[in-house]
């Protein structure tokens, strides 16, 4: 562990224009961010101390950016980079998970009006994790599908990475009821779309798919198509039906927070043999090879 | 103005269990109630020195909060009523909007189990503001029909009063470009729903109707029904299509920020007479005098 780390154990942030302790980083209540969710944010992560597919993420975020319509943020690209290996570096950490977000930002008075404000960046560097335990990365983990909607695309953008997410809550919260830790939405034409910060794929007879709409466009998802497409695993994005997911031979979410991650139990519903099965081990394999190749990697200057 | 006024002109505000000036509130960053908009709040209303309808204020949160599943909440209704009374007192306003805001907490790691969390409680009282400019209250404001979808009920309840509301802010991105400054969505099937922050009211034929789901139980909307009731105007809650709303001799919106506050135009379509309809007058004359009714009024002791 560096020095960095040891003094900033728990991540760096970067509010206001200035780096601080992950945990000491406060937004102000007025910003539209907390009272109307009007912002967008997107998450890297940095591996063996290089980000992985950077520039992509920045792509996502320019063009959450520009449907949100934030045309007053203080940093373009190239700071926001800069500030990003700087939040990193502070920290000392090799293994991270880093985020970046964007909010509308105070409005003047109670009207609110959105054209008043001057838009808000904040970001952060912690320590690397999934969104399912560590010691279930193997075997996976059991979800149920959710009776709570999916938000639909005609209300809010799902491919803008935001913070809009009681849908999800509530969806947790019936999964708590079940003995699950995590659950799947479907919309309201019985698909299903994503669980909350992940994309989910289910393999059925060789042939590979994942929710083609009312989902994040997930950088974990592109990387999956493209290693599945190049090892002659036909893999697409389409439909699928709750019933469709349960009979299912394999069954995966895809994060930047865990990467490729087995689903062991639907519902009642053992998938497979109930542990990972050897498509998912090998594109988690492939996933994580791909760590080391530099057109996917960008080293931070420690 | 007091003493205290000249102290906290913005506002006084409650947080971290203290005191402290409304524009010094700031959130930390890890709480779901930003991170997921995982929250709820009201906001009630001083007239004169006085809350208005405070108990039924009270009874609409405690329903929120059971239905959020916050249990670990630090005050109950005596304790936030001290409070409140005392961020009024202390910011000497006879004219306040006054938050109150439940969040999930911060989680303990990545995973972000909800259960794992410490609910937080703030609240807020700020002069008192309209959700339209005071120099419209006599004629009206023009909104559009958005084409951005309300969030459906079964993805989020509005009846929770929240946060998670990308869609109004996006609804109101598209109403500025038609030169609108607010906007009213609509549901899957046509129905209108609600504004940010305000019910709508269209009068047909002497009937007064507001849409019965998918909104906000708003309390100055139940105060409208129970006025009109008293008054032999009859109201109900029902179904509006947008062109009924386009056609209609009288359009209002309520809201605890503002109380009655007349439409007047939709679209390109001016309301009646393109001023204040008879019965929007004669209900909102009702509606302030019912603020010098001990039965609805709750004084502050300053």
């Amino acid at each position: 562990m560096t020095h960095a780390a040891e003094e900033f154990p728990n991540g760096v942030g970067y509010i206001d224009g200035d780096y601080c302790a992950k945990e000491e980083m406060r937004l102000p209540v007025a910003d539209l961010g907390f009272l109307l969710s009007d912002m967008t944010y997107d998450a890297l992560h940095v591996h063996k101390g290089s980000f992985f597919r950077m520039e992509d993420h920045f792509d996502r975020w320019d063009r959450s950016i520009a449907k949100r319509r934030f045309t007053t943020l203080p940093h373009g690209r190239d700071e926001i980079r800069d500030i990003l290996m700087e939040c990193v570096r502070r920290s000392g950490l090799r293994e991270s998970m880093v985020y970046i977000l964007a909010t509308r930002g105070a409005a003047m008075d109670g009207l609110k009006d959105l054209r008043s404000c001057q838009n808000n960046f904040l970001a952060w560097a912690v320590p690397y994790y999934g969104v399912i335990p560590d010691d279930r990365m193997e075997d996976g983990i059991d979800i149920m599908v959710s009776s709570v909607l999916r938000t639909p695309p005609e209300a809010i953008d799902p491919t803008v990475k935001n913070f809009a997410r009681i849908d999800f809550s509530d969806a947790l919260l019936e999964a708590y009821d079940h003995g699950c830790e995590h659950a799947v939405l479907l919309d309201r034409d019985g698909n299903v779309t994503e669980g909350r910060g992940w994309n989910i794929f289910a393999l059925h007879g060789g042939r590979l798919v994942s929710p083609d709409d009312g989902v994040l466009e997930g950088i974990t998802r592109r990387t999956v198509i493209e290693l599945a497409q190049q090892t002659n695993i036909k893999a697409e994005l389409g439909k699928i039906k709750a019933d469709e997911l349960r009979s299912a031979d394999e069954v995966f979410m895809t994060s930047t927070a865990g990467g490729i991650m087995p689903i062991r139990k639907i519902d009642d519903r053992v998938i497979g043999t109930g542990s990972r099965g050897p498509v998912t081990k090998r594109l988690t394999d492939l996933y994580w090879a791909l760590h080391d190749d530099p057109d996917y990697t960008t080293p931070v200057a420690y």
